[in-house]
Parts: structure tokens; sequence; C-alpha cells
């Protein structure tokens, strides 16, 4: 009999967004007439359509397919080079030098983020910040590994810094973060990298929401600062950025200069241990997407998809003025489609979930399921409906008010 | 500093596509004219464009991408239910009962064969045969596993067969079989059927190229065998069935009677090991993409994708029947895209390389870059243009006969 991988064992179910449905359901069984009025801003999925520079390439990449002179079978492992020359040069217009030999084009930062554990041996102190995308906990029990805890709370603005008489390995962050919507800024990160540094670590950086940063002062990339590259990775995706949560592509940035040293002295390097793991575990993104990847990163893709995450932050503005209105206190919202807003009256998160759903049919996701210190907070997100998402705070006003 | 996965160091590189390469191009400056000549018969990617419905079906999933209405966001990771039921119902055309809720749609079978490792433990006995499709060797390699090879060689038509007096826990069969084109017939799978379930071991069972058999006589599946739901799960791929390679489609079937016990005494069912995998770790394929691969499975998509097979399989028939006519020990070749042969004159594949690149101008693959008992064997594939196969095999046949 095969020994299974025992790991998943200490897995916890995740019940969140199935609790969400469940109790959502319920109500709209109990109450068919208000249960029609319900408006939901916990989805954490984009909503609007893919623009037209993005819909006639797709189809160009599909018409690839239908002749022999043009018809593409297995690609890079890696990305077509135009693809990652694209990213490269995405990544250039924000300021930031990074080669695109260190790009690897993937089916989406899900899959990045996940399989990178594969990289990594056992008994390292691993960073992950509460609240957290469950993906980084979850991946890490699989592979057998324990994590330590960083707290994100209102006074850190969930934005845990390094605590320098601890050692790390291995550090998660997710900037803007989801669910917060908190964003580090350059100091920040500097102390980060240079943590990561003195202590030799690797920063797992998840930087999927920064296209909804307009500040020109957050940086949309940890390579924005300076040594990032001796000690990060980088995720980032197409999802939110251009709408692409159905299409699938995602890139991972993991530069040649991340080298340490095997336990018998040999060096190895990230770059092509993971170029290693996708060759041999991964065949590539799809010509068809990478042919629509490629023109989002062009002026005209990036001024449509600009259109889109105006739309979601229009969304989000709305929230977060009634927020600051009611003077509920509350982080993100400003270069992150997330809203997190502490829980009014005391209420515990799911408490408030239920208050919400009652009273005014709003539905939302409670900050529990994210982690121990998102029990007592609450997340609304901008992918909605404009109109909903007003009439949604019209009813959130009159109730807290 | 982090200790990544020393498992790593273990790995070979694996040279042979990039020696072929190099030795190719280097044939190719020395002698320009005769280098201008070249055919190459070493491909192990289809050719031949996607037929009208499988393009009418991506467009149509582009066009879906368009409008609000038929926008898709984060599909389901297992696939949506329209795929995962085409699919079933193509097994049920060829005879064998699929749950669809046991089929995993992903990106490509090398993602699906290579992450089946996580689900296991260590100290398994794992066998895998040589030579092999390098991909079950890397990935449990990088795992930490070793293996245990089963000879396959002309005494058993490269097709190895179980030895009760051996004990296994997982094991790895691919049929018909990349490289040599060997195929299990149904009793041989019943024998590893009963093998594994006197074992209590799981076959992960390889059917990439199952498109390829004609014989009704021979399994298409390994669930066409009695038992096999208890013992069994099968990768299977798009990319050969109906080209692909580029398009990136594959689909797992994880059977829910797969159950073991965890040393707690836990049960533990592999589907639902392999479902919080996929969800953890894995978004889903591309929408458009899983509208190609549904009409794929439709009457129209299945005669189309025949056509082109069919185009494959004359080529591998002018190449068997050179073989033949020559008297050269050949596997493969029928139900299969691929041509498994003794190199003549007692020659080593390398040599057999150099010999029909320098004499014919013919570029095969040497069969030791699949494994020991590669080493006096050659790859020849059908996946080239039909008047260049025959013109190689002219050439062939005037060398050796």
């Amino acid at each position: 009999m095969p020994k299974l991988n025992e790991n998943y064992l200490n897995l916890k179910a995740s019940y969140l967004f199935s609790e969400i449905a469940h109790r959502t359901a319920a109500y709209k069984e109990a109450n068919p007439e208000k249960g029609a009025q319900i408006i939901r801003l916990g989805i954490g999925d984009v909503t609007l359509p893919l623009g037209k520079v993005v819909i006639d390439a797709l189809h160009e990449g599909v018409d690839a397919m239908a002749t022999s002179e043009t018809f593409k079978g297995y690609g890079p492992e890696q990305g077509y080079e135009a693809t990652r020359n694209a990213i490269a040069d995405y990544y250039k217009r924000n300021g930031v030098e990074v080669d695109p030999g260190d790009i690897f084009v993937s089916d989406g930062a899900k899959s990045d983020t996940g399989n990178i554990t594969d990289l990594f041996g056992h008994d390292n102190v691993v960073l992950v910040p509460d609240p957290v995308y469950p993906v980084y906990v979850d991946t890490n029990i699989m592979a057998g590994n324990q994590v330590t805890y960083m707290a994100g709370n209102a006074e850190n603005g969930f934005l845990p810094m390094p605590d320098k008489s601890q050692h790390a390995d291995v550090i998660y962050l997710c900037s803007p973060n989801n669910p917060t919507g908190a964003c580090y800024n350059k100091e920040q990160l500097k102390e980060w990298v240079d943590y990561a540094l003195a202590n030799e670590a690797v920063i797992l950086f998840d930087s999927a929401y920064e296209a909804f940063i307009t500040d020109p002062e957050l940086p949309r990339s940890i390579f924005a600062v300076e040594g990032a590259k001796k000690c990060a990775i980088e995720f980032c995706s197409l999802s939110k950025t251009a709408g692409f949560t159905g299409t699938r592509c995602g890139y991972t940035v993991v530069p040649k200069e991340l080298v340490f040293t095997a336990s018998n002295g040999e060096e190895m390097s990230l770059n092509a241990m993971w170029n290693r793991r996708q060759c041999t575990k991964f065949n590539g993104t799809s010509y068809i997407v990478q042919k629509g990847a490629e023109v989002v990163f062009s002026d005209e893709g990036i001024k449509e998809c600009q259109e889109n995450i105006n739309y979601y932050k229009r969304n989000a503005k709305v929230i977060a003025d009634t927020m600051t209105k009611l003077g509920i206190r509350f982080f993100g919202g400003i270069n992150s489609p997330y809203i997190w807003f502490e829980c009014p009256n005391g209420m515990e998160s799911w408490e408030c979930f239920d208050y919400l759903l009652q009273n005014i049919q709003v539905v939302g996701t409670p900050g529990a399921g994210f982690g121990e210190n998102g029990k007592n907070y609450f997340r609304l997100t901008s992918f909605g409906n404009y109109e909903k998402t007003v009439e949604a705070m019209e009813r959130f006003e009159k109730l807290f008010k």
C-alpha cells in the first residue's frame, strides 16, 4: 500500500465561501422578497469583459492555430520571447529593470505561489502574515512545513514589519494585500529587503494587485527596492491587471542573482531550479492566451485595462467614502480593490455578516476566513457593478449612521 | 539562509535534445549543401493545424470574454461541467464508464503526471519502465524518491510485466508507450491490475497516445480492465488526440474508489487529495481552451481529429513498412505515432544518429536518451510531413538494403 502524503491530514477544510453561500441561500429561502434585493460585494473576481485590443489578439492567436504555416505546437516552457519581452517592458515603464530571462510565464499566480514550495527544503523558518490569502499557508502545510505568523493589525496598518530579533528563511509578503488592501511603501519594503539580506532569506512577493496602485510613491514591484534581486522572487498575474481570471495567465520573476549554498557546498540557483521545475512539470502557457497577454502590455492594452481598473477603483472610492463618513476604521480601498473595515459596534466578523445580510441584504466576506487577526474585520470588494455598489453603500449608511 | 530542495542536485541534466540540435547544427555548418536536405523525424510534436470545428469553438470562447453577459471569471478548478461531461462521454463511446466527478481538466498531462507526486509520501517502491518518458523519473527524484526500473527489451516487446516476487506501491505505465510505441493488450493490463490490487499499489497510467489505437482489441484506457478503478489513476491529454500541444489541455481521472489508510488509521481518498491539491495550487484551465476541448469530443470534433491522426498513421506505416522490408526489428508504428527500431549493424544509438545524419540527412532520436535499455534503439516519429517522410524512408532503404 502506498504511503500517502499525510501532511494533507493537517489541512483545515476551508468553509469560508461555502458557509457564505449556505447562509445566503438560507436567508433567501426564508425571505424571498428581501432575498431578491441581495447585493454581493464579497466577490474576489473581476466582472468586466476583456477589451477590444486583447480580444482581437486572442482571435489572432486562435487563427494562428488554423493553418500549417502559423500553427504552434509545444512552446517554450518559460513562455514566448515576445510575451516575456512585453512583461519586461511593462516593468520598465514602471521604472523597474527586469531581465526577460528571469521572467517565467505561467497559467496563473496561484500555480506559481503554490508550486514554489517545490524548491525549498524542510525546517525553514517561514513567515506568513495573518490575515492572508490562504494558499501560502496551505501549500506549506502540504509540503510538511511549519509557518510562523506575523500579526497584521490596526496598530501596524495590517503591514507587519520585520522583527529583527527573529531569524527567518522564507518570507511571504502580499502588497497591495489580499484581503486587507494595505500597501507597503518603499521605506517599509526596503526594511524587509534589508532584513532578508541580513538573514540570507528569500522574500516571496505577491504583487497580483499592483495595477491598482495609483500613488506614484508606492512601489508596484519589490524590485523597485535596491537589493531585492538578491533576496526576492515576485509573482504577478494578469487576473486583476487585465481581467484574466478565466483566461489564465501569470508570471513569476526569479532573478539569477538568487544563489544559495547547499549543505555539500554546491551553489544552487533558484532561477535554474525553477526553470528545471517548470520544464519538468509544466509545458508552457497556451499560445492563444500568450498572444492576448502580450498586447495587455502594449500602450493600447494598458490603456484599455486601466479603464476597467478605474471602474473598480471608483467603486472602491464609494465604499471608502462611506466608511470615512461613518467614522468606521478601514484599510485599503485606495491603491487596492479591497476595503477591510473594522466591524462596527464590536461585532465579530460572522456576526457582522449576518447583521448586514439580514438588515440591508449586503453580502461580504468575514475577516475570520483569512486568519485569527481578521476576526473583527470584514472585507468588501470593488469588483461589482457601480450602481449596485452605490445602492449597497446607501443602505449601509442608513444602517450605521 | 533557506534550505533548498537538494534533491534537485540528483537530477541529471537532460542533454538529449540540445545534443541533437548541436550535432545537427554542426553538420549543417560543415556541409551546407547536404545540410539543406535534412529531414527531421525526431520531433515528438504535432504539426497539422486544428480543424474548423475546434477553431470555431475557440473563437466562440474568445467572444464570450468580450461582453459582460457572457464573460467568464474564475472557473471551477476541476474544469467546467460541460468539458468534464464531454470527456466522460468520449470514454463511454470507447466502452468505458467514467464518473464526470472523477475527471479533472488541466492545462496538460505533463503538469498532472508531474504534480501527482504531491499526493504520495516517501519510501514507496516506485516502478518505472526503462526506456521511458523522462518526467516520471525526474519528478520522483525531485520529490526525494527512489525509483526501481523495469526493463523493457526486445524479449518482452518493450512491455515489462509484473514480477510477482517483488512488492510495489506505485507503478508508472505508459501505453501506447513513448518512446517505444509498444501497446499493452487487455490481458497484459489485467495482469498489472491484478498485481496492483494484490499489492494494494496505485498504477499511474499515462494514456496520452490512446487516440492512435485502431485495433479494437487493444484497451484505450486502463479502466477498460475490471478492478482498475480500485488501483489506477489515468492521465490523458488533447495534445496528440487533437493537436493541442500549443493550445494546452489535459485531463486526469482519479476514481473515488481509491481510498487508502494513513498511519493513524484515517482513510485518505486520492480523489479528495487531488481535488484539494488542484483547488490550492491551480485555478482551472482557460475557459477559451475548455470551449475548444469540449467540441473535440463531439461527433464532428472526433471526426476532424481522426483525419489528422490518420495522416500521422499513414506516415507511421511508411516507416514501419520500410523497416519490415529491410528486416529491421522494430516496435510500435501501428497503434502509435512512434517507431522504435533496433539500430542496424549493431550500432549504438548515438552512432546511428551520426550515421543517418551524415549519410542520408535524416534526424531522429537516439534511444539512449530514454534510458539504459534504449542504447541500441532509435526513435522515429510520424508527426512530420508525408512527402518528407516518404523521401526519408527512400533514402533509408537505399542506405540499408
